[in-house]
């Protein structure tokens, strides 16, 4: 047995390729239908081998930074094999599988594993003189290009994987707050709190994968943020090691003694420090789960209803809903068979077609979730919401975590399939998604759109789009990449923001100007300056 | 009438002095029992006048900063007489009104008032290029002195007063939200809020004077933060006017777009820049409030009453909580009427004395307060806490501004009388709670050191102590500063912060490092550089 189990992704997908089911013809159908023909992948990912497909250029780390790693690690814990450097080539954006699909990945030179917050320090002033770049790995979810192995102007570049730091380091039951290592990820995290009677109720889509360091280090949203609340808000300590020293952060329970720096470690996406341990908010963990269907008349009803929920303090801790567009999708989805035929005459009968689908969800004791669902049928009778069951809601909460799977069997089909995201308040809400949705039509002749609300806040909600289009298989980088510019450009033309939880990384730097202006930016390299004047730190991430 | 009504101080004391309402008999008889024989000040407060007592020295600010100062907000808004240097001299500590009473302060060599941004930003570049310190000034209500009008290394120091930035610029209904002039005043805020049915639920002691700039320079916390949140938690985007330029911050709703620059805006206490623009939270205002009192037989059954409240979600808007010593001043204070001597001899009989007394307070209508409030009491039950009705808590909300008046008739009594605070982990209440009264007790023989928990949060709270001993008429400044130096030593050393809602200022400047730490004061430093090269704002603050 390894020190550590893997669980290690799929070399060019996600997770564990045996989970994914394959696209029903149904599917298959409806796809041919909205996007066009279809040319399946040559070599699906699942028969992509890294070895064999990636002839990964040799290892350029220097003998001296070797030498000075090894002395830190040790040998066991430096990795120059391929299959190392493979697993640390890219996160998992749609052009992250491109690439890796096509064996268009250099990897990094090496993989170091510290075993300690005292030798993540150690390692990072060894870069720092030996002159090579530092990548933070976590979980490698990354769909922004967060984790790529970019050397910047170094010869070299190692990912600094965290595994190994994986530990709850204490729990204060009497104040509700954990101390987590940073490459704890979240089912472990879940396990050893649960035991406890405790939760984070930190569940984004990438939960089985993600660590809490990324999390923390990318400003993460769950699936149950409209109750549990972003990943940063529930981070009130964190211990940040840099070149420059140690940052302990966060005192007491709650401080005025000037600017909160523990804002600059979270959101600091390895490029400032890397995050070797944090103290997060925790709760008591009710037993059971509830989640239903609802389906509204129109998107503004819909919104309006949310909107609502949100301003009056009942919202569910999941609440999601879906456009029309994505709304069809998921009914087309849901199959051919006759029951799933009846519902939807069903409800085109009572108006509700297209209809836009909610899902509600709720953690914890019955009799605690009963008024809190008492307080959200009311809102959702104001707005002619129509419940549609508890079905509806259960499938989508076994499903929570299966969306990359999907994308990798499309992916095999031939379709480009992409997600990206922001936040608008609701006053700018409809506007955004209209922004959006005509920037990637304009870019993507033929593709459809989908969207959903699934983060609420009194003030405004995330907007989540997902892009179908045919894979234009001589230049699907270019595709891409010019239907998320213009999707960019249409996201700060409307104050909207150029990200919610995706982060910034790679693909979102070129905008960050656009989000906190020159001076902004100014002020991010100063602070880098000071935290990391050789520049060791993620090279070409965040900081324009 | 002037452009802008005035509503200025007492020169040497707090607010409108005609408020004031001088100490009862049986209060100068318990403060005689606990302190000692006291020697009541030569002059009272309501009897110093700046230009009779200060002899401020002449303005030394050179004629071509005037110039271009003149020529940014004209003639009439740049201030060299006395009586408006002397009113810009000092904030309102204990130690400033020592000074205040006793002629020791010098004033800034002028007050600015500029009546935009765009003054603003045009100040802060000409005072850059003459090298003149720059002191913003919202409501001078500072405790920590934050609006001293220190110089650094620079000839000159003006106060920028920021009382024409007044307005409620813009209401965004439908988002919650409303933009805000930093000059407005907690009152007027509410005032043009609640004509919309809203409110923004922050009243500090100070919100008669203070301004909402204050608010977010300081990251102030109003007594009903454990409903509303603190100040800083209020505010979503913020315009910050800067000698190298503007930022504007806050995109969206929510963010992951790296750190949190906003984080940067507050609790820059005018070290950074000058706020100009506020984007802040508001809520619908319920119609009418609830203020009740519940005594608990001890400090530790109403700590773990209101950890309770806190981490079950349900506490009042108004939480507070006095220790034995505050609830037995206050037993004093109410008098020796017959009402008043059987309610002591019942609480006495039924096992409540000492006893804590805690007010808990709600805003809303009735209706939905009641479920609130029934939620409230049974956890009250469980730890044993004695509803003493309604009077107690409209006694305290009644007089919830009048502290400040109360002190200045203390210190004319001759009376050491200031305040400190800190939050901490649940966990790490009472070591916090019981350390602060060592280290104080130990610096101050026969003080009284009184202490009461007023902001709560699932993690922990904060904890503010009242401290009145017999003023040192010989050294009234070092008598203090030996306190306050034992107590800031302790709260270092038992982890809690340093300030929950004062800020740091001139005060607690030294303990920055203790706070975040040496290499996050040199973040602190490399932001300052960026935003402030020439180092005008603000000197002597925030960053040691």
């Amino acid at each position: 047995m390894p020190e550590h189990p893997p669980t290690e992704m799929a070399y060019a997908g996600w997770g564990d390729p045996a989970r994914r089911t394959g696209l029903p013809e149904h599917a298959r159908t409806w796809l041919r239908r909205e996007l066009g023909p279809l040319l399946p992948a040559s070599a699906s990912a699942a028969a992509v081998s890294a070895q064999a497909a990636t002839g990964l250029p040799p290892s350029r780390l220097p003998e001296s930074a070797r030498t000075a790693l090894v002395s830190v690690v040790g040998a066991g814990h430096l990795r120059v094999d391929d299959d190392s450097r493979i697993r640390h080539a890219a996160g998992r954006s749609y052009l992250d599988l491109v690439r890796l699909r096509a064996a268009e990945v250099e990897g990094p030179d090496a993989v170091v594993l510290p075993g300690s917050a005292q030798e993540v320090a150690a390692v990072l002033r060894a870069c720092a003189e030996e002159g090579v770049a530092v990548v933070p790995f976590g979980g490698g979810t990354s769909v922004v290009g967060g984790v790529a192995p970019l050397r910047g102007r170094f010869p070299a570049v190692v990912s600094l994987d965290l595994r190994r730091l994986d530990r709850v380091l204490a729990v204060d039951e009497m104040s509700l707050l954990a101390r987590l290592q940073p490459g704890l990820r979240g089912p472990e995290a879940e396990a050893q709190l649960g035991a406890l009677g405790l939760t984070l109720g930190h569940f984004p889509q990438s939960y089985e994968h993600a660590t809490v360091g990324g999390y923390a280090a990318t400003r993460s949203a769950g699936q149950a943020s409209t109750g549990y609340g972003r990943f940063d808000e529930l981070v009130v300590g964190a211990v940040l090691q840099t070149p420059a020293g140690e940052l302990r952060l966060g005192r007491g329970a709650a401080s005025a003694a000037g600017p909160d720096l523990l804002a600059f470690a979270l959101g600091s996406e390895g490029v400032l420090g890397v995050l070797t341990e944090l103290t997060v908010k925790v709760r008591r963990r009710g037993t059971g789960h509830r989640y239903e269907g609802v389906f509204f008349r129109s998107w503004e009803q819909g919104c309006a209803a949310l909107r609502a929920l949100a301003q009056e303090g009942v919202a569910p801790d999941v609440t999601r809903l879906s456009d029309p567009d994505e709304t069809r999708l998921q009914l087309a989805l849901s199959g051919g068979g006759a029951k799933a035929r009846v519902g939807r005459a069903l409800l085109a009968a009572r108006g509700y077609r297209p209809g836009c689908l909610a899902v509600l969800g709720w953690d914890g004791d019955p009799a605690a979730v009963g008024p809190r669902r008492a307080a959200v049928r009311s809102v959702v009778r104001r707005h002619a919401g129509l419940s549609v069951g508890r079905s509806v809601g259960e499938r989508w909460a076994r499903g929570r975590y299966d969306g990359p799977y999907l994308r990798d069997d499309l992916l095999d089909a031939g379709v480009l399939v992409e997600t990206l995201e922001t936040s608008a308040t609701w006053s700018r809400l409809d506007a955004t998604w209209a922004a959006v949705r005509a920037a990637v039509a304009g870019a993507l002749p033929r593709a459809v759109v989908m969207c959903h609300v699934s983060h609420l806040y009194p003030q405004g909600a995330s907007l989540y789009f997902t892009v179908l289009a045919r894979q234009d298989r001589a230049d699907p980088v270019g595709q891409w990449q010019r239907a998320k510019q213009a999707a960019s450009a249409a996201l700060v033309a409307t104050g909207a923001t150029i990200t919610h939880h995706h982060a910034v990384g790679v693909d979102h730097r070129p905008w960050m100007t656009g989000e906190v202006g020159a001076l902004g930016v100014e002020v991010l390299r100063a602070v880098k300056d000071v935290l990391d004047p050789v520049g060791v730190l993620n090279p070409g991430k965040l900081i324009p």
